[in-house]
């Protein structure tokens, strides 16, 4: 009862002949794209997506889903709200991608277990390698990871840097060892240190002060208890793109503080006075460039969004549906969701749909609505296990940085 | 601060040229895949393994992870010990395959929403289309999916069939509405109807008789309670070879009762005569053909392996090492782990690692232990919720089902 199977349906990225490649602007794009049912803004947007998505796969990440992503340059590539699905953990090759400098050479990968990192600011300081702390313990933790800016492009003052929707952001499921058991294991932290300071492997453009390009941030040392150095993600080595062989992965914080490619862990007095840490990533008022007095892009707040209906897959149709999305914490588990289907005046509650996978993950909301024919403005709004609410507004800064507003996220859709 | 990043490092599966082909029994191929530290038996079966996973992939699933499966034959792929990870969810691509029938035309994949399902044994039957479905519910659930025949290659008097270890078995994460919603919409099942019975979509071979070849399973109806017809699994539209557009999921229950291609769900008075159900996947003694006296390969019981220190990974180095693996109890969750590095003589409880991912999923687990030079054999077991414990023997059985014995399981390493 064996036989031989011929089929295949899933695109190669390399070699698939049919992906998609709509022409902005086209009517003809939106229809064949199956937007008719759509508002002016969300067909606008939409189409912007989809022009966007036909820029190729760069080739460093040519094992990305091309049908998920939307590239906007070769190190931003945006995970499209649709791809998201319901399984909680986004799949690696849908997963987002923003790099501040290019990925070491690939030979980094060809000896994982003999990467090295140094560890300082402990009593006894010492160059560990991948394999050594593979002997030394093991934690699996699943995590929201997202993008700093990630909402920037729902600001209405179009910030400079890259104009991410939602979908700079992803749950991914890490393995690694604990920092407190190396901290634990190397005599405990030095007292006095404030921060936990990591440093990116990438190596420097040349020609420029290393300070001004080094990706190398620090953390509140308290952001230590559930850090870990992880070498594996989604059940695979660490992709390079992703910061393999070792990550610094600090759950509840933005990504660029999970140092990717770390080669130095180390607990220090002081912010490293790095640019991307001393001007760069700080909630600076509009208009004024970063500085150390403003505060830097550290934890993520309470935040959600509507995945499913969305202006990317097609027309709505009126009757039964089920109105699906996501929600977070930040460094809290999410208590509860609420849902809105006339802009924001009244709320229902959401059922939170699939295993918990803790409080640094998000979780998945469903509610069943009768959607009647009309335009719709569909919001949702996510409350911490602490009480904190996800807001209905932004904090206006230079960088669009840590947009969580609900009015922001929301979605206008109409139903035919 | 943004570049082009140059590098690759995964394997693309089509144009990959540097694919591992080791050659089986040669010693120099032994020392390249740094299998010098292992007992001659385990050489030997990694080094079969090898020779195995040197077939390439079939072209319907050549977006498989080469690196990580083992090509029995074009329709049964297992998954290497080695590539399990500790990320809880097994990846798509690095998931068992295992058809009884060659999928449906890729066509079916093409209008996924489109995809047709009669529902009969119910008071109201009716077909429905999977854009219905995903009208009506959602769920997300974990699940191990684990072939019949698991551990066949285990049996000491090789069973015919396709000689698993343990890599016909992986941690899914599905989507799709629950059959007891479905039901209750269709105004519940009808009086006396024992049974849940699926009918997978598959084109059946011409010029025999369709009962000796179709993918029909019956399995008893309370079955249901948690069972879906389900769409997504980790975050993609189920891929074809994995059974979509829409596949019946039975959670703790063998992979054969997971109907691909689900184009009929019927609540039925008796088990269907086809011959998968009738004379297949039986619990037969050793030599006697199945016959519907002998008992259907339904539920599960309590299993775990390990997955590292594995002989495909090479010479153990003695000193400090975390031994990990896997383990599930079928219909119930696990409840604790033990694990002995002196062949069963002592054992003692493993820790359960990340997010526990509901009572059908696998948990991890690791045991810290310091490895002194020698030959060990290491050995795990696993006791569930309900206090049934992984037993040491197998149940011998013509077709090598159901193979859960530890002793079967364990691993003689050779620590240097």
């Amino acid at each position: 009862m064996s036989y031989i199977l011929e089929n295949a349906d899933r695109p190669n990225p390399i070699t698939n002949p049919n992906r998609r490649r709509l022409l902005a602007g086209s009517t003809a794009a939106m229809a064949a794209a199956g937007l008719a049912g759509f508002t002016r803004s969300a067909m606008a947007q939409a189409v912007a997506d989809t022009a966007i998505a036909a820029k190729p796969l760069p080739a460093y990440v040519n094992w990305k889903n091309p049908e998920s992503m939307i590239v906007h340059t070769a190190s931003t590539l945006e995970t499209k709200r649709s791809a998201f699905g319901t399984s909680i953990v986004t799949p690696t090759s849908q997963l987002y991608i923003r790099n501040n400098l290019p990925a070491p050479d690939a030979s980094v990968v060809a000896d994982r277990d003999g990467w090295q990192v140094v560890i300082e600011g402990v009593k006894n300081p010492r160059t560990l390698s991948v394999k050594d702390l593979k002997s030394m313990g093991l934690e699996t933790m699943a995590m929201v990871l997202q993008c700093s800016g990630n909402g920037r492009g729902l600001f209405p003052n179009k910030p400079s840097g890259t104009p991410w929707q939602v979908g700079a952001a992803g749950c991914v499921v890490w393995s690694g060892v604990p920092v407190r058991v190396l901290t634990e294991a190397l005599g405990g932290i030095i007292d006095g240190m404030q921060y936990m300071t990591g440093t990116g492997g990438e190596k420097l453009p040349e020609g420029l002060d290393p300070k001004s390009v080094i990706v190398e941030r620090s953390v509140p040392a308290k952001a230590m208890a559930d850090a870990m150095l992880a070498w594996e993600m989604n059940g695979e080595p660490i992709p390079l793109a992703h910061g393999g062989p070792l990550r610094l992965i600090v759950p509840g914080y933005t990504g660029v503080n999970n140092i990717k490619y770390i080669k130095r862990l180390a607990f220090t007095a002081a912010q490293t006075d790095a640019a991307i840490q001393k001007t760069g990533y700080r909630i600076s008022p509009p208009g004024q460039k970063g500085d150390p007095s403003h505060p830097s892009v550290w934890e993520m707040s309470p935040k959600s969004w509507i995945n499913s209906p969305a202006p990317e897959t097609g027309a709505v149709s009126a009757g039964r549906a089920q109105i699906k999305g996501v929600a977070f914490g930040g460094l809290n588990a999410v208590k509860s969701v609420e849902v809105s289907v006339d802009g924001g005046k009244t709320w229902k509650t959401a059922r939170l749909v699939g295993p918990d996978l803790g409080r640094y993950a998000w979780r998945q909301f469903v509610l069943p609505v009768k959607l009647e024919p009309g335009t719709h403005t569909i919001a949702c709004v996510v409350t911490d296990s602490r009480g904190n609410r996800q807001p209905e507004g932004r904090v206006e800064n230079t960088g669009g940085y840590n947009n969580n507003s609900w009015r922001d996220h929301a979605l206008t859709i109409t139903v035919v």
